[in-house]
This record gives C-alpha cells, sequence and structure tokens, in this order.
C-alpha cells in the first residue's frame, strides 16, 4: 500500500440519516480495492449499525487508528440524543452531523488527522438548528481563520477538475456577482491549490467564458471583455499559466481537457455539469486555500435511499483517496 | 444499404475557404464505412479541388445523383467569381455560400432533395455581404415560411439529445428572454420534432432548470417557480411526458439521460457543454418544426485548419446520416 506519511484522515459522517454511514462502510469493507489509506469515521456508531453489519472498532485516540483499521472501521464515538432512522433525518440528527464535522475539523487542524473528508449533510436540516453558513466549506474555513473569498471549490473527477468562481447563487445574482477581483483570487486559491495539494508545479488553468462563443468579440456579450480578460491578464502578469476566456462548450472534450490541469468556471453549473456528465459516480469535492486538506464526495445525503443498501460509495471511495494524494503532496519532504 | 425512399441529400458546401468541402469530400471517401446514402454537393468544385484528388461528377440535375453517386462525388456546380484559398474567406466566397445554401433549400423544398444538410459558414463573412439572420437556421426558417419562435435547434449526439430554448444571446439576456411561452412553443418544436423526424411515438422531453440545484425551491432564484414550471404544467396538461425542472448538473450523466429523448435547456451553454463535452466529433445539429429536414455538422468553418486535411469528417458524415434517418421517418409509409 502507499505509505500516506500525514496519519489518519478524519470522516465525519454527515447527517445520520443519509446515506454517509453506509458509504463511509462501504469504504472500509472495499479498502483493499479502493485503495484507501487508514481512515477513522467521526460520529454516532449507531448510525453505521443501523445500515451495515460489518464490525466497528471504537477508538478515543487517532493514534489508535492504524491499528484498529485492520480489525474494523475505527469510530471516534459521538452520543447523538436519539439514533436516526435512515431516511428520516431529525433535529438529534443535524446536531450530530454538526459535532461531528466540528470535531474532525478540530483533528485536522490539530494536526492529529492528516485531513477531513466531510459526510453529506442536508443544509435544509443545519438552517433548522440556526448554521448561518452557505454549506460545510464556508465553515470550514472559518474554522480555518480564512475568508470565504480565498477559498475555491474544485471538483475533481478522474479526467476534469473544475473550479466555479460563483457557487450557491441564483444565476443573474451570480452574473451580477462576477468581478475581476473576484475570479483573480479564485485563479489565485485554484492555481496554489494545484501546486500544493496536486503536486503541479506550474499549472494550467483554463479560463472559461460566462457568454456563449466566449461573447464573440462583444457581440454576445461583455463580461469576457470588462471582466475575465483583465483578470486574465493580471494572472499572466504574475506568471501564471492562465489562457482563455474560452468558449464553454468547447472547452470540456478530451482533447480540450488535455491542455489544462483545472478549468475556472464562472457559475456553479458551468462547473458542474461537465464534471458530473463525464465523472458522475467519481466527482470530489476538494476545498482549496485552506491550512488543512478537506475533501467530500460530490453527492448529497439521499435520504431517499438511506437505508437500502442501495448507495455507491466510489464518490466517497475517491474523496478519501484524493484526501489521501494530497497530503502525500503537502508532506514536508522527508 | 439502409433504402431512403426520399431521393438524395442536398448538402451545402458552406465558406469555400473552410472546412466544409474537405469534409463532404471525406464523407464521400468513407461513404461505405459511414453507412451514407447518396448526397449532392452544392457549390463551387474548385474548392472541393483544391483540397481534394477524388472524382468529381457534375450534374445538373438531382436525378442524376443516384447514379453519379457510384462514380464520384456528385456536384452540383455554383461559380464563383473567384476560386477562393482554404483559410482565406473573401467576399466571393461568402456570395458562394449563401448561393449554395439558397439552392440546397429550395430543392429540398420542391422536392428534388430529401432534405439539406449545410456546410460551415461564417457568419461574419455573411453579414459583411448583407446577410441579416443570426445564422443558417433562422435563414431556412425564413425561406420555409415557419417563423422562428415556432422552429427549435436539437444538437444531437449518439447518446444525448438537448434543446436549447435561447440560443446566440448574451447569458444575461438569454435569461431575460425566458418566458412561459417560450419555452411553451420550443417544447412542443421539440416534441414534435422527435415524433416527426425521430419516430419516437410517446417523446419524452426533460426539461431543464436555469438556476443551481434548480432553484431550490426559491432560495436559489424563482425562474423555476415563476416561468418554467408553468410551461411544463401547460405542456403536460397537453398531454406531453414531460418532467422537470430538473437541476441541470445532475441531468447529463448515462443513467439520467436514459430517462428522457431529449433535454429542453435553457441557455446555449446549458445546452451545448454536455453535448461537446460527451459527444464533440459528432455533434449534430438538427432544425425542428421546419417542412423540410435540416442538419449540420456542429462546427465551424475552421479556417485556421482549412486545406491541410486535418479535418475530421465525422460530425459531417453523422450530419448526413441523421438527415437520411429523418427522411426514412418522416416518408409516407408504404
Amino acid at each position: 500500500m502507499t505509505r500516506y506519511p500525514l496519519g489518519p484522515l478524519a470522516v465525519s459522517l454527515g447527517d445520520p440519516a443519509g446515506i454517509g454511514a453506509e458509504v463511509i462502510a462501504k469504504c472500509w469493507d472495499n479498502r483493499g480495492r479502493f485503495e484507501l489509506p487508514p481512515f477513522v469515521a467521526i460520529g454516532d456508531p449507531r448510525a453505521i449499525a443501523a445500515v451495515w453489519d460489518g464490525p466497528l472498532a471504537i477508538i478515543d485516540d487517532l493514534q489508535e487508528a492504524d491499528s484498529a483499521f485492520d480489525v474494523g472501521l475505527p469510530v471516534i464515538q459521538l452520543a447523538s440524543a436519539e439514533a436516526d432512522v435512515p431516511g428520516h433525518p431529525s433535529v438529534a440528527g443535524a446536531h450530530c452531523s454538526l459535532d461531528s464535522l466540528e470535531i474532525a475539523v478540530g483533528l485536522a487542524r490539530s494536526g492529529s488527522a492528516a485531513g477531513v473528508v466531510t459526510g453529506p449533510v442536508s443544509k435544509e436540516q443545519l438552517y433548522g438548528i440556526g448554521f448561518t453558513h452557505p454549506g460545510q466549506t464556508e465553515f470550514v474555513a472559518e474554522r480555518c481563520g480564512v475568508a470565504a473569498s480565498n477559498v475555491a471549490m474544485m471538483l475533481a473527477g478522474p479526467t476534469l477538475r473544475t473550479v466555479p468562481v460563483t457557487t450557491h447563487l441564483p444565476l443573474t445574482k451570480a452574473i451580477g456577482a462576477l468581478t475581476t477581483a473576484l475570479i483573480e483570487s479564485r485563479a489565485r486559491a485554484a492555481l496554489r491549490g494545484l501546486q500544493r495539494s496536486f503536486g503541479i508545479e506550474d499549472p494550467r488553468l483554463a479560463i472559461a467564458a460566462l457568454n456563449p462563443h466566449a461573447g464573440e468579440g462583444g457581440a454576445l456579450g461583455r463580461e469576457e471583455i470588462d471582466i475575465i480578460e483583465p483578470a486574465i491578464a493580471a494572472l499572466a502578469a504574475e506568471g501564471w499559466r492562465v489562457t482563455g476566456p474560452h468558449p464553454a462548450d468547447t472547452m470540456f472534450h478530451a482533447s480540450a481537457r488535455a491542455k489544462y490541469d483545472a478549468a475556472l468556471c464562472m457559475y456553479h453549473d458551468q462547473a458542474l455539469i461537465p464534471l458530473k456528465a463525464l465523472h458522475f459516480e467519481e466527482g470530489v469535492n476538494v476545498t482549496l486555500g485552506l491550512p488543512i486538506i478537506r475533501t467530500a464526495p460530490d453527492h448529497g445525503t439521499a435520504f431517499n435511499i438511506a437505508g437500502q443498501d442501495r448507495a455507491d460509495p466510489r464518490a466517497m471511495a475517491a474523496a478519501i483517496r484524493l484526501a489521501a494524494q494530497c497530503g502525500v503532496h503537502r508532506a514536508p519532504a522527508a
């Protein structure tokens, strides 16, 4: 097995009524086939036992993780007020999912864990208990003391990585939120992330246009000229290998993808449509710009199939594997 | 060979300085492997001879096409004022590309040709000679006496068909142009086109959302609630099998694609990104809602590679093949 120098990964269970427990357990079951390093689930072990009959190894300290991993799925135990039924989220479960995230981040911040992999939470449930962040990414950024504008969400699949400049905004507001400064800061987070977490010394970033045909010189929109091109010029002046603005529809076929390490996209669906069209089962969400490693499978709680043994663990496995690979790149050279 | 009951197809050459001539000639060369029916090129034979050494069969009448097709590439000759050099578009070439389109449409309108396949033109060149339509699609619609709002552009690949509601508009204007009535009329054109040209009796149309996560019940935008859902309700009330609004990022992976015959998309890139990510070399543009069959390869003139024997003929072959298949579906039953 590849050696992962930074210790085990902390995997938050996500909402205990969602598919997080099932996919994490399936990852442990298939740890050899998926080539996964030691990881520890953080959450209520009853949520795992409700959907999986395999062995749990309850531990108190991440130092026990390596040896426990051979015996069962290591779990750092969080007691929820009540055990959730799969598919039926509760207030207690929402609190548990937040505690799990908080502890996982703390373990990575302290250096005990090599990084954090976050299981799927329900934003609706979290908002119900007073959670004010748009999502887990922003929560993790805040806990790490990093401004949200300086982190970037990367969606990574086997042959494509995309980074959206704007994320969860109505499309008209996303267009309105585009500024040269925001594009530059996301691009820098993406480029530095490709260096630090992916080990790419001189990364190539392809920057998408907003309008069809990249605006056709202004005839189909001016954002390319007024907002995107100045950002590209500034990044190029700093020595980064950036290209664009590229017409978004001709950026994502195989020979185009071979020309860059990541694509910077202007809005959520521009980044997510190609990623999921090509790599639906294996998409990983990576947060760049943090002092810690954080990945997540690019799927939700899927309450509708929870507890039915139907959840596909490949995205969670890809998230765990990628977190470990990022750890290798970020580890100080021996 | 499959029998195509409606006669040969008329293939306009497009701009004589572009790759149209080369891909059409390569289609004739590979007519057996590509399983192509008889077709006739309409244009200046010098543009073909400039990039291809194969036999031309100059004809005056489409009735000669079938027998000529065994001997050489049948061409209905248009004389341009001067012969274009590949890669160097001219005013004379722009006129020639427009004449070629006009004649091809006329042959289909008169019933002499089974349908029209249009080679790539340069809009910039056409605008320079006074062409006022946004593109060939609108020109063909007008020549057929059909309002542009009642035709729909379909992009068809082997495993995905998409139909954009809006096409060549700046993204903010495309969002502003979305109305319930426009979505309904494009949807009906798409659904009737799937019936008439694709032989699908009870077609399934998946309708995309505009905003990320389909607007999350209004939290991420209201267009789904205010504009798209009423259109879906109206179409469903007419008995059409329509679903949505679907989050656009989870519509285009293989198992999602299996659930519909076409996806109705709200803007250009939403339709084109997945189509080209999956089927870059084989995308066909089909105009639905016309009294004639019209297809086109989903690529441009590619002046930068014209005359270098580098153009990939697969999209043109797919356009010719699909036009013939549509002809089979539209032919009166024997």
